[in-house]
């Protein structure tokens, strides 16, 4: 893997094998320290052309956790306001040498076309209605840690889809597991042509009972406007996850952040069926598992460069490079001596 | 101590110790290296609702004075913007596993509702006109190194009482000292009640010469438009800390940032009885107290593990966890190899 | 060399010194763990008072490189905006004892009055149309590293000079390097005493081609609205470098970012004689080597003491501080035991 770009890029041996490393990386989130070096002296760049606090923060503990070193470049403020185009943007990032590249951004398939500009590990943290690997892995690990497997389980995602890069990357995911989808909502907010995904479409919840998973999407408020539905009264009335639609053997997902009283009740957003806030637990360890697969996985000697070895040198990440030699005395030499 | 939440929760004695363990981390800071490796691998969230980039820069640099991973979360641009609530944000930050989280909101008690929220240790770094607790230990910490002891001084906080935090935090922790306290400014500026917090109340500055310190409060420009006092003109020409109104033997404290030529005319602002650089400087070394009290200093073991062990292994914070097992190696085995 | 403020205080010595040691810098960055621990545990303050992601996240990467904490304080959202005066901003940032203060500004000579303000080493990375001198190093370090020397190169900067600190300083440093400098541009944008600097001016391209080297300055869009020039399409067709008038033995130069269409057509930008791409990578490395020059390089002792030593401890930057005793523990001993 050089990069995640999408879930249609993966087979379920890759999801599996990114989860189970994610799995391995929870414990350590466990303890009292939660950092391992395996990164030390690697550059995340984050990237970011929409404000997304929640999902840069996720990834930018996620490097940090790994001991990398992180720079946030947020789009408004900088060059791209100025009229910089996206391509001499990355050009002039990627004159940084990053290892990797964290990219959100509105257009669908921004991530593809700058992994071909650059050299470093591309991520995609959503670009446009097309994907959000990330999310998806992150709750493929939340279903399978709740569920034990997924296989066979039945998963109505219920909301705006035509908007929602989340549902496109879980439907493909989600399947990929071996589960069966679902996707409901309002006629208005469901693409003609999603069935060709292998799920199956249905304009009301009078179903929603036969679900094992409900995964309910954030309404966007912004949309209302846009008249894609009457009201939110009257969208909550029709398709409002709440205590009288859900039942108790159903477990209930959401990607954040939770609009109350439109698509979630308060109740079933503070019930033990949810599994809300393990969802944004398992993004980090997931966005873990991800740089780590991207930047330490697939090279076994820089991998075991840049992890502790078993001698307890823990600087071995810094202490590599020199060869022996240490590094910036060598640079003092001569010129500064 | 598990959360910093209000100087009403400390008595004198936490005063004390925190304001010492502060002064022994100034000697650190006066060393080239002004680093220790006493919270590696904790997490410090920053979590402000309100922009105060001099506090929040304060906070950061003192986690990373202790080695400490800060992440900064500021509400604009995020998903609070979007609608989201204190609480829900709460929770889905808590899934991070900070260790601490530094709160700035402008709601009087969000710091003490949110410790009951989560797990990680709070620190209350301004809530509304509530408290401000971490200003008031530095200047504690900033009036002990002047004067040596506070007990039995004279000390007037003088201007917009009303509006302050810093005031109500300041008032607490100078009279658990052991000083004596009086309040001054316009009858429209000092509420009703304040005597009950046991300090004095003047309307006029005619008898400031007898304070031993003068700690004068920012008086805010959009107050101003709220009609609180008739003019900027008219509050310096009755309330101004200057030359004439300050006498010799006078400390004079300010929270900042200063208008000039408003709460304090230039000249005893650049003046030698002037303590307001030294403040500032003292709120790093303060807020390295109080995070290292929160985080290292409760759980002896804890701290134990985390600080430098005697025999100079100075990644031990890192180092403790794997236990003699590498592990990112322990993470790689199986799963990648 | 305690403060870099302009390419004036600098002799060729001074620059070839830092070009040398930041190509010594470029063989870290080539390699996959791209840090060295000289300046661990030193802070490098980033103060912007104009928007700039691309030189701050340049400036912070090379400290980053340099296992130098960074805080980043920018102007608006801050204390500046609530009428806090350059002065007391840089005076309680100075309590926080920064090792370096890199700063932007709108002003020209901010970055002198600062240095005498606190006893940071200041780095001006833009004060208004003054200089802006780590720009023209890194443009002498590229053009260095293209042409093998720049003694007797010519070279031709085109655009609007009378707004650029980046034709001010990079004039300055190509003479100093033994180049003949030649400006070119609209009347309205060459400034009328710039011979003095002892460059040649011209008003059209007409001679262009004698140049070794043409640097395309920016044309910001916000001037054209001041009518410095009658309109875009009208510049570009006397003063844009393009196929036609670039030839194929010269170099092309641009800081960045490009307005592709305006200064320069698609077609140069691409071009194997643009090294654009290669002026941004340049710019983290002379960036390493301004900050070792200044916070490492000057004392030996210290340099010895951040930088690792031969015996390979490479926490020596922390681990110095101690002499042989732990810092936390010690703070811990007493008060906290």
């Amino acid at each position: 893997m050089n990069h995640l770009l999408s879930i249609e890029d993966l087979d379920r041996a890759d999801i599996e094998r990114i989860v189970s490393l994610a799995e391995r990386f929870a414990e350590v989130s466990d303890r009292e320290i939660k950092k391992v070096p395996a990164l030390r002296g690697r550059m995340v760049l984050n990237l970011f052309y929409e404000a997304s606090t929640r999902t840069r923060s996720s990834f930018e503990l996620a490097a940090k956790r790994l001991s990398a070193d992180v720079v946030n470049f947020a789009a408004s403020g900088s060059s791209v306001e100025k009229g910089e185009s996206l391509k001499d943007t990355v050009l002039t990032l990627s004159a940084h040498k990053p290892d990797a590249i964290v990219l959100r951004t509105p257009w669908a398939g921004a991530s593809e076309l700058v992994s071909k500009w650059c050299s470093a590990a591309i991520v995609n943290a959503g670009d446009g209605k097309h994907e959000h690997p990330t999310q998806a892995l992150l709750d493929v690990y939340t279903l399978r840690r709740r569920l034990g497997q997924i296989d066979g389980a039945s998963i109505w995602i219920v909301g705006d889809v035509a908007h929602s890069r989340v549902a496109r990357s879980d439907v493909l995911a989600f399947q990929r597991m071996g589960a069966k989808v679902t996707l409901a909502g309002p006629p208005t907010l469901i693409p003609r042509d999603i069935e060709q995904l292998g799920c199956e479409v249905r304009y009301t919840l009078d179903e929603l009972h036969t679900a094992d998973v409900v995964y309910a999407l954030r309404m966007q408020r912004e949309r209302m406007s846009e008249m894609w539905v009457p009201s939110l009264r009257e969208y909550a009335s029709q398709y409002q996850i709440n205590a009288a639609r859900l039942k108790p053997h159903q477990v209930l997902m959401h990607p954040g952040p939770v609009n109350r009283g439109v698509e979630l009740s308060g109740e079933v957003v503070d019930s033990p069926q949810a599994v809300i806030t393990a969802q944004v637990e398992a993004g980090v360890v997931v966005r873990m598992a991800v740089l780590y697969e991207l930047l330490a996985g697939s090279s076994p000697g820089s991998a075991e460069g840049a992890s502790p070895g078993s001698a307890g040198t823990h600087e071995r990440g810094v202490a590599a490079a020199p060869a022996g030699r240490p590094q910036a005395a060598a640079v003092g030499e001569g010129q500064l001596a």
